[in-house]
């Protein structure tokens, strides 16, 4: 199920230049650029003349240019040159999707443009804070619908089976029986995990020499449709979350799931570094671990995707651990029946 | 047509093992293992939860487990874990399949499970005979509907134009005129060609250094709907196809067909040896000859299973040489008649 | 829309000889051969008798013969021997295609065969005359159907966009200047454009060393459904085209876009060399860079092709250059209104 009236990640800031950028979003062929004077636009990718896809074109001072006949459509979507002629026909425009640029990332809105309100738009202020949360960007495409991925995102059980060597580590019991705390929240649902005294994963002892067991937290915000703010860490078993320094592993991810097509999307992914802000190749490292995972989480879901479009979801029996996952679809399903209503 | 009750190969025994096998039979896919008390089982490839492919998964004491969240399924298909949770659900079983494993095979009912008796699987002692019929197990996936390839069992005349280099030889002639004793059987319909004082063909003298024409003999067993068993082989012209051990050809091969889906299929076969019994490479040879032989069929099926797909068949006018490929098809026919009815 | 009651070049002359040519027209698997004696043939691509495609065949004395049971089929497409057999069924006979060389180039009649009538084919002497125009022969497969590759030849304007390092040159104002007679012929458009006192371009420069502006001729005769003939050349700018001699580039390209599907075609061209007709090598040059030029061209078509596919083209709004496009466009649909009323 995508919801069209929702702002999704289209790209990353600094993906967007006057290089002009091909990218399905829900299902529609996009182009996205940058005007020369750096506003980003997002406009269907296929010219009013002959179909043309604007991507292959140039962006040119007033807008971007199709590079088969040469029109130039502004950042409106509105045909400004027709090469050859002086009338220009008041269909000759194309859909444009709003588009608001916010802490290092590009967002769009793909159903109806009045409803598009960036007000709307989560806050990351991570992003803007370099100094204090030195920070990677990173995308992967999935071969698998978008809400799959959050699914995996917010049951964190897989993680002992998914990911013994990375983030997980080898012990299931370590996640089933961490405390865990569930809220609503008034855009989806928020889920903090605590393991005490556990076994560090070897994604966190790669990344800093723990000297024992961890006291080991993880923190996931589902804002709806398509984003999960996740802050995790650990500290040695016994010390302060709050002020421990020594032997700390801390860092935010932000993962925007963008649908691409109903099977398929954009995983958008930054790690940012809070336990060693002065070491970027402590963010490196963090960066080396967490694709790992990804990579392994892509594996199962892409897998998974395969089956599920073959047999459907109708004869699934849900597990006490979908919990978070079930509280987040509800959202989904909230926002698109609003969104109907509306 | 795919008859589903029925018994087909889902693999050669050895190819089971505590690793999960991913085989789509009869267009369900499965996963395929051994207990770790070394029974077979195959169960739908789909865990009950969120649908993963259980392949992906690990064999434990208790059956296999499903590696995106835990979950254990046994031999019968009933989830009997569900990690951080005390009750399972009654729905949270999946479809398993009868296996039943016998003469170096696992032979798997796709139907309806109360008609799977293994008495009905044909015997082949031969597989439990190395000692005087050594033998290779071989699999070819094939992109074409499994009647297909076993129309092309049947229907030796083609072994002049497919395989003039392997096992058929330059004259068409020898097979056309080749004396043709065929028989209806209680489950398929078996054919014994005999071709007298015929040349010998070059897969022949790979293995055996005729040093003139041979007597040369062909049986064909069909037991529908997807096994034949041939016995193939040639003495020097004049000698007894009983008694003669010098310059003597004679193997055995075992042929199943099994429907991967309704245009593609898995091509089990194996050879044994029965003229050189206490040389293991004299069977790598027959193997080596089968192989071309098994490759040119599968370019020619596949590309006829190309135009069957865009034309259909309706069109098709039968040969007389068809008689035992038609025999076989009533045979097949006749068996999903009767699963229909009962 | 293809027209099937109409000629397409089904290949070179030189392509068909007595190994059987697999190609696909207007969505016929098709098998292309000349007999023993020379004589071209078309037939369906498939055994009447198990459907093995022919070109998988041999040409026999009689005709060409199926490689899978032998069965051989003379030029009208009966069977005329099915080895084994004495009496041969009527309905063993495969559809035969009229087919006819002209010009070094093989045509091909995809509907009624009553109504195909030789005479209907263009002439195109060029292809005989190796002395005056000494000629080479291509052909590109395109992944778009065949009447976006016409529209690409027609509309003249793409040049400075797609071609501004071929046959372009990068000043779009010389194409969108250029003066434009545009004439409806018998069976299609014809359009003539002049470049006076325009730069060359790259492709005209890399084979004839310009030393100043040239006045530049284009001229297409469009025949439906599927030909374009083109006459393009160069003087030196106010020289005369008819008499000049030196610096003057002047080629013949034939251009026959074959349907192969409703999205897919051959695009079949020859390129005839008007300029320096003793030097084969100036011929190999003006390939060298037409070759450029279709690889740009196919490139925004197969792009435009995929758009127009998903998206459909009710929606585009044409231009003022799409003149002569629209006029082939019109002539297409006559010829196909008239096939059917007939």
């Amino acid at each position: 199920m995508i919801v069209r009236n929702a702002w999704y990640v289209a790209g990353w800031a600094h993906e967007l230049s006057t290089t002009p950028l091909a990218r399905r979003i829900c299902n529609d062929p996009i182009v996205l650029f940058r005007t020369e004077e750096g506003e980003v636009v997002a406009m269907l990718d296929a010219c009013s003349h002959r179909g043309a896809p604007l991507s292959r074109g140039a962006v040119v001072k007033c807008g971007i240019r199709c590079n088969y006949h040469g029109l130039v459509f502004n950042k409106e979507g509105v045909c400004v040159d027709i090469p050859g002629q002086d009338n220009i026909p008041r269909k000759a425009r194309l859909r444009v999707y709003p588009l608001h640029e916010k802490d290092n990332m590009v967002w769009i809105w793909m159903g109806d443009a009045e409803k598009a309100d960036p007000a709307d738009i989560l806050d990351y202020p991570i992003h803007n804070d370099p100094v204090n949360w030195p920070t990677r960007y990173e995308m992967a495409p999935a071969k698998s619908g978008y809400l799959l991925l959050v699914d995996n995102l917010l049951d964190a059980t897989h993680l002992a089976y998914v990911h013994p060597d990375s983030v997980g580590g080898t012990s299931p019991d370590v996640h089933f029986k961490a405390e865990m705390d569930v809220q609503r929240t008034k855009d989806g649902v928020r889920s903090e995990r605590t393991m005490k005294n556990s076994p560090a994963p070897p994604a966190y002892t790669n990344c800093v020499p723990f000297t024992g067991p961890v006291d080991r937290w993880q923190e996931f915000d589902f804002i709806a449709p398509a984003v999960v703010l996740q802050y995790s860490g650990a500290v040695l078993a016994g010390e302060s979350r709050k002020t421990s320094q020594q032997q700390r592993f801390d860092m935010r991810l932000f993962h925007a799931l963008t649908p691409e097509t109903d099977t398929t999307s954009f995983y958008f992914w930054s790690a940012s570094n809070g336990h060693a802000k002065n070491d970027m190749s402590a963010t490196d490292l963090i960066v080396e671990e967490i694709t790992k995972a990804i990579v392994e989480d892509k594996a199962m879901v892409e897998a998974q995707q395969e089956r599920l479009s073959e047999l459907g979801e109708d004869w699934l029996v849900d597990n006490r651990s979908d919990g978070v996952r079930l509280l987040m679809r509800q959202a989904v399903e909230r926002m698109a029946k609003e969104a109907q209503e509306a």
